[in-house]
């Protein structure tokens, strides 16, 4: 019934390659299926201005797709002069999802920008940025604390994201972008290491869902970002 | 334990009166306790471009806040010749939140614009404008049928919407400006008359929270929209 | 002759509302036949980089409209990434009327926004703003007063504003915005309290006009303006 | 009292050149004093998008300053971004003045460009531009005549525009900007050649103005703007 | 003398990859050392406003640079609102270099973008991208060439690039970021097929060079991309 | 065979006014044929922020057209809001090549900004600029030396510049417009008063062209820089 027979609660193909870029304190390229996401974390030695003198530091996070990451070409951002909407709402995401597992304090005096830039778009990059971004991060900081600028354990948890759907033949776990297109609802899923939830985001602009249907992709959701966080510990296993 | 005493599960004063706009098609100016949005829907004879000649129509909304709404003034957005991000996510949130339950077919050829402007923030901007907008719009497509301009029923259900939060002290439902900003993690609700889900956004920056407690803001925010319902029918009721 | 039946040195019904903003030190609503303007007087306690240690303070306004405050809806200045030549000159009116009744000094330190914000336009909107925005002006100096703020008397005198017409009929005084639309040539007065001239701008796109018309419009606008001037006083009593 | 002991009635050196730039229909260097404007009429085949098919041309102004043309350097606007408040207000006013005196039906299908370019200001610039942009529009609309492109004759009467101030020891006539500077109020004036008004604009930032100073600032700028349209005669003479 | 005791002749080691983009009709990974730019060739089916009904299509660039692309991290150019005089400059360049082997007609309604995206920077970026958009556009010709729809052939020749520089230690090529940041001089060549030049840029900020060293640079340039013009083969046979 | 049967390596007329603007520390209006551009050098008491304490000022030049300076008129870049990629292209020329000759180190604490201003284009503005330029910054110094501002000498040389073409008919020096549209190539060369070069650019967008050609374009383009540095030499005399 999905494209390539895929059962309704499996997730496509991913993958975690870091140490991608030879400048920055951490990088991590991921691939949902076709979706590819280039995340790097550049650390910074400085707060933003509202900060300052604040006791903490600040991490952040900025998206962006190629051109051509899509089916058809879409304008530059930089040539249009503005980021769109759907950007600074994607952007917004990763960076309090990131955040909600860090303790500021630990990295003060210290930016960290956690750039996610679509390579490829096939459904999913908002989730795969988050996931990427995590690996990214705890890369930079694993650098951060063998140079001693820490002061004390930053990450608190995990972090990882999922997509879900409901299509009229049922609830069906990370869509690629012909399913995401024909969706009913779609939703994205934060969750934490400890299982609790960090963002949830259900949009049905197609037709309202049933509680019952919600609850099916928070249960859905859970069990995949389970598994991709053995892919994140595996990856970050392989670049210690 | 919250302020005036209101119970956790307890809407603030809320008020709806209709026809404030001597100028548009439908108007309602809402208030939840101290926060009042000014909502218009302007009908305009034209689809956007990328809609010509698809058999339908268009409906969207547009979000502002006056310089002074807020406790500390801010800078006017055209002034600083952008919209914020937090801005173009309302917005995009007020629209797609009242496309869902509208058939557009039945307006082809039309835009309606939803202008939801803040007089007074002090928190639930976003549910005040969704839940009044949904007034104006009514209203509108009333006029808009007395011309016999639709080309059949527009609204299939009611739409409306909340806020929950997760306090120290348990759940609330309906947080003004100051509950807002020490809450763990805060919710935004939209619902169709019959019960099922339009819009869910949950955040947790401040710590992640348990699918219990999410479960327990979804009850909450259903049976306060439930009020929103009537308030919104006795607003229609007075104004036709 | 004139809409209504009005004679042609007469103003509209004219209102004025204080207090309509919970957190503005100064607000006033006010209304001028069906046109509508919010003005809020905000005190920042801080000056322009340019008056930076030059022992004086600062008034500025900024002017807006809401989108469908016009009869046909106008596009959003915050969407259009900018605010048009007329909001620009009409704020700068604003704010020059204001400052030249206004001891600066007494103010060092500080800056007092005025905001003017249109939410109904039927002809007059800037000189019911330049009106209502000398009422929220007065209220937010009292209050800095009463908090011992200031170093001396801030006004020296009353500012209220008005618009005359040269229709082919004869002169006429505060024209809405069916008569603004044929006039051969239109006005803007600005008087202080000793009858003295702040600003007079006068613009015959139409058919230039003699300089006994002028004399004319003055001696009608001069009239006017002492109306308004029992009108603030009246408004100013009710709020102390 | 005045710079170069200059009675206060009287006007600074003033000189016109025409034909100072080869590509364009209609073109005069205009200096007050020190001041000097280049000002360009330029013929476009086409009328703005919301004049198509209204039976009517239309004529506009454009109005900017070299960077170093004040004693002062000043950002380049095409640098900043946007044009100024104060750049907008001069050229809506050149635009409107120029029109008052046309009839934009006999040039049906055209679009005069009017720019008026600062090489040089001290003092009197706007008024500088609408008196050199008169003579440039009047020789771009001669070789359209000379070409048979006009449908009947455009220039129903003459423009000219200058300014006067009031200063602690009266009131003076065509200020340079040391005057300008020091004024208690200052006003420019835009004159038809029948003696009728067009364009009346007075400000008092400094201190308010008795009705009897405004009507001595008429009548010397009538006087003035009688020697200017003498000056533009003579060098409309001399490019035939 | 140079990093990795590279002699002043010899380029970097220089790898292409085909087809890394599963949308665009051709894509190209090209990398000059540390230095990697993602090149991809987009066919739109139509051509820009200006070239309606003239008889031929059109061929540009676009070019960007990831913000960790760099040593330290850039501002996102989709951030700031705008493209910097450096983007521009060289998505100009590649642009032209591009145009000037292609006969346009035989590409009649179409347009071919070329994005030249850097994911590493470590100098010669542009010569990078010349190169690489070359062997996207060849890719997406011959696609376009299977489908039948191109009017005959569109490259006349091949196109590659290369820079040089004059160090204290002699002429070098293809200089790596260090070289280039002390270098007394850089240039950059982009040549045809046939040795003819397409275009040469050489800027001395350091210190003016002479005739005898900027012919030097041509003679190493000539060689450095008759290599390129090999590798740029051998990668596009490998893809077909 | 050229406009006005000028030989091949002739340059147009040439002259160069100074002291044209009564406020910038050095002026010079200079023409090439019927282009003219105006060049003014202003000193400004600080440098940018990052060379705050860094031993050294500041040189840099800004580039604009009058909307009217080309044959047919062009938007104003302060109205469409930027500047052009070509015009950014320019400046940055233009304050290269300055710099290229000047020892920063005697300017410390100030910038010099310079700013070429086209009144009138017919080909050869950017090289006009350049060679304009020069002779407004060496009177700008010469004013500062006179006043004891500077730190030691700041020319270490003389700047000039000029424009060479490939025509169907050999290589042409100093094209005019109407030259420019039908030449198969150009180029433009900015030379030092040794004879070494500063900047050198050829772009060959209609056809390459061979190396043979390009030396010839560099020997007809050093000898027409020769005659320049002879003009700027005698305009600099007649200033002092």
């Amino acid at each position: 019934m999905r494209p390539n027979n895929r059962p309704n609660d499996q997730l496509r193909d991913i993958s975690l390659t870091t140490g991608v870029n030879p400048h920055a304190e951490g990088s991590c390229l991921i691939k949902f299926g076709l979706t590819e996401v280039l995340c790097t974390a550049s650390v910074q030695e400085k707060v933003p201005q509202w900060l300052k003198n604040k006791g903490q530091g600040w991490i952040t996070a900025e998206y962006g797709m190629l051109p051509r990451a899509t089916a058809d070409r879409k304008d530059r951002e930089a040539t249009k002069g503005k980021q769109e909407g759907r950007t600074l709402e994607i952007q917004r995401l990763v960076g309090r999802s990131l955040r909600s597992v860090c303790d500021l304090k630990a990295i003060d005096g210290l930016t960290i920008w956690l750039d996610c830039d679509v390579l490829v778009a096939d459904g999913g990059t908002r989730t795969a940025a988050i996931t990427g971004a995590y690996v990214a991060l705890a890369l930079a900081l694993a650098e951060l604390n063998r140079k001693k600028r820490l002061k004390g354990a930053v990450l608190r948890d995990r972090v990882a994201a999922i997509s879900c759907g409901v299509m009229e033949h049922g609830v069906v776990l990370d869509m690629d972008y012909t399913e995401d297109s024909s969706a009913l609802a779609d939703a994205n899923f934060v969750m934490a290491g400890n299982g609790d939830w960090i963002e949830l985001q259900m949009s049905a602009e197609q037709k309202p869902i049933s509680g019952h249907d919600f609850a099916r992709m928070q249960e859905m959701a859970s069990r995949g970002i389970m598994e991709l966080f053995s892919l994140q510990a595996r990856a970050l296993e392989l670049a210690s």
